[in-house]
């Protein structure tokens, strides 16, 4: 069989490491020339090829490939958009076929969550229902840590090592301060409905009156008068408290607090995120100084701090999808499986995407402790492995030296097709 | 004369280095044993001087010193603590003496900001006034960057390396996202009156499409109707914007945004810090989906990207002031003089401390583009030195090893003092 070409995007939200994948997906893809002509980047995900607007990565340097391993964020551009399904919208993907073949195009690698792997298992399905030859692999990519199968997340674990760093440091912070200004901080991190960001955070507290002292879950529903009793019970114990929450924190009736608010003394609602409306609870009826800080993007963009085991899975992962497309395994998803924990020992293994697509793994309730306030020893033994490693980007001029690409365009051969 | 003892107590906010400035104090210290004996740390800033709540830093390991040159924060507890003048609460003077008295106290070093160097000074002036001899030097440390006389002031370059960094990441992150979701971010940070730290964030933008486009600076009146149109410009032609905002932006009434807020969209005053005003601004009049981070004390303790030149400054600085006080020198406070740019060049002066308690170094207005939406080249010239080079900590289970001292408690000699 000639070589065919192959198509690379980037979905959903972006990691400190997604660029890892797509540096093995590409170097590996170099180095089988005879079964992988091209690869080409859909420009915005999977936008890039319904409306034929693919990247030549070949135009790339090999320097610049390599510099994505140290490069955060979707250096393509990613997208947030999901196919419908078949029969709801055959059109779209008719369209893919006619941009796959206007391309030559006999691979398509898919870097994403949950969603994108329901979306690469219905590209896989499209030589069966569509007629054309296709090899369809997805590559797992999410902060979130929520797919199945795979024992971890690639984006997992450098946002484990940011937030357990960062709650560590502003602990150390206000724990100077506490004397004679703030007592109370918290820091609001994402994971809307798993709370495996807001565990890694419990890392950071090794022993008792280390940073942070509670962690506020997703899965444990918020119960107000509790809260502060233990806040009260931390400050008066440690002098100070440091309170790791969780963007998707709920209240008793299920509700985010972030929609819902709380009442302040006059009785308004106060709207605002997670962080800032526990921070504000805090004051009003405590009475304690506090400080609140919202790591948002900063959590998952910050590649100056990844793990490098992170690193290090997320290259392979990528690479392994182009070993898994060459065979010609379709409707795939490589995964990490772990060997041991004491040393951390892991391989590759290979999932099938029906078993991946629109699945959620949430956290087991033993990895939080039964007071559901922080993170239990099993916990702490199954995300310590994940950030391990520092794996610094080159500097220049003082700040992280990280690759722009020249993502030059592929003459388009095709009408244009809206979206 | 035989070898006095010494006091070493830290002010104010802390800093990612504030800790190497105590390295530098107590190491220096330990190598002059025939002028300072013992070297005590006030517990909690100088409430410990007035509560006779000294530590022991003479039972920590050198080892224990030696890391406090890679952890952040105060080691020993810092204090928002004013003395009041002489006249006014001669009472504290006098207790002051009364316990360096009972412990032997020759040398008073304080490391703190505009108000410290106003205590030092004060403290300078017991030897004269009350007829108690003491060396009084101040030792540097704000990461505002305001003092005076000083080129820079430890803890602002560390700062600085890590707001930069964390906007060109973010940066990255936005830009990937831009086409189908987020395409503006918004990154409040600190400096309440001076834009040093808003400047900083400059750093990231080298070339046209670089985060962050935009930087809103306390020194100049927000322009709501000429914000909205820059922003608009920006991610017409870019994409995306990302904006830095100091925690003090003023409205042209000279108000903190932070303060008075701005009308939602029914007539309601929207509190909030600035960042928040701001995201919540582009997303009522420009319709653009945003996020946006509040870094806090996440980046004031963030140790684990701190300026390698900011480390050694500060180390500097506490070595030479213990220099400074075994020659006599009352008063003073070493500071940071730039020899040169490029390439960069310090060395060592001496300022006194009359010519720097209470003032307050202001940004030049022409460290500011016309416009006033930037910085300039003289700008980032300045700046730009104070972020070369990384010093990162040791790590342990994947999280920076920062050490938390024994802190041993001086046994108590006098009757109990209130503060």
């Amino acid at each position: 069989m000639a070589a065919k070409n192959a198509f690379y995007a980037q979905s959903g939200g972006v990691t400190a490491v997604l660029n890892a994948s797509a540096a093995g997906v590409i170097e590996t893809a170099r180095k089988h020339k005879s079964k992988i002509g091209k690869v080409y980047a859909g420009r915005n995900g999977i936008i890039g090829a319904l409306t034929e607007d693919l990247i030549d990565t070949g135009r790339e340097s090999a320097a610049a490939i390599a510099a994505l391993k140290t490069t955060p964020a979707g250096a393509f551009g990613s997208a947030r958009y999901k196919l419908k399904s078949f029969e709801k919208d055959r059109s779209q993907y008719e369209r893919l076929i006619e941009v796959f073949r206007a391309h030559d195009i006999g691979y398509f690698f898919y870097n994403g969550g949950n969603d994108s792997a329901d979306t690469c298992l219905k590209v896989s399905q499209l030589s069966q229902t569509l007629g054309y030859p296709l090899v369809a692999v997805h590559v797992p990519k999410t902060v979130d840590n929520d797919l199945a199968v795979t024992d971890c997340c690639p984006g997992f674990g450098s946002v484990a090592k940011y937030v357990a760093t960062s709650i560590r440091e502003a602990g150390f912070d206000v724990a100077s301060m506490s004397k004679t200004s703030t007592r109370v901080f918290v820091m609001e991190v994402m994971g809307r409905h798993a709370g495996w960001i807001t565990a890694a955070c419990g890392l950071a507290a090794e022993k008792q009156g280390d940073a942070p002292q509670i962690l506020l879950f997703p899965e444990i529903q918020f119960d107000e008068e509790m809260f502060l009793a233990r806040v009260r019970e931390v400050v008066e114990r440690d002098g100070y408290c440091a309170i790791a929450v969780s963007e998707g924190l709920r209240n008793r009736e299920g509700k985010f607090l972030s929609e819902t608010g709380l009442k302040d003394a006059f009785g308004h609602s106060q709207l605002g995120g997670s962080g800032e409306i526990i921070a504000r609870l805090v004051k009003d009826r405590l009475k304690y100084k506090y400080h609140w800080a919202l790591a948002d993007y900063l959590q998952r963009a910050a590649r100056h701090i990844a793990s490098k085991v992170d690193v290090e899975q997320s290259y392979r992962l990528g690479a392994e999808a182009v070993k898994l497309a060459i065979a010609g395994r379709n409707a795939v998803m490589p995964v990490i499986e772990r060997i041991s924990n004491k040393p951390y020992r892991w391989r590759i293994g290979v999932a099938k995407l029906a078993d991946v697509a629109n699945k959620e793994k949430m956290m087991p309730r033993d990895f939080i402790t039964e007071d559901g306030f922080h993170i239990t020893a099993k916990c702490r033994a199954y995300i310590s492995p994940l950030i391990q490693g520092e794996a610094p980007p080159p500097y220049r001029n003082g700040l992280p030296d990280y690759v722009k690409l020249r993502n030059a365009s592929v003459p388009k051969r095709l009408p244009e097709f809206k979206v």
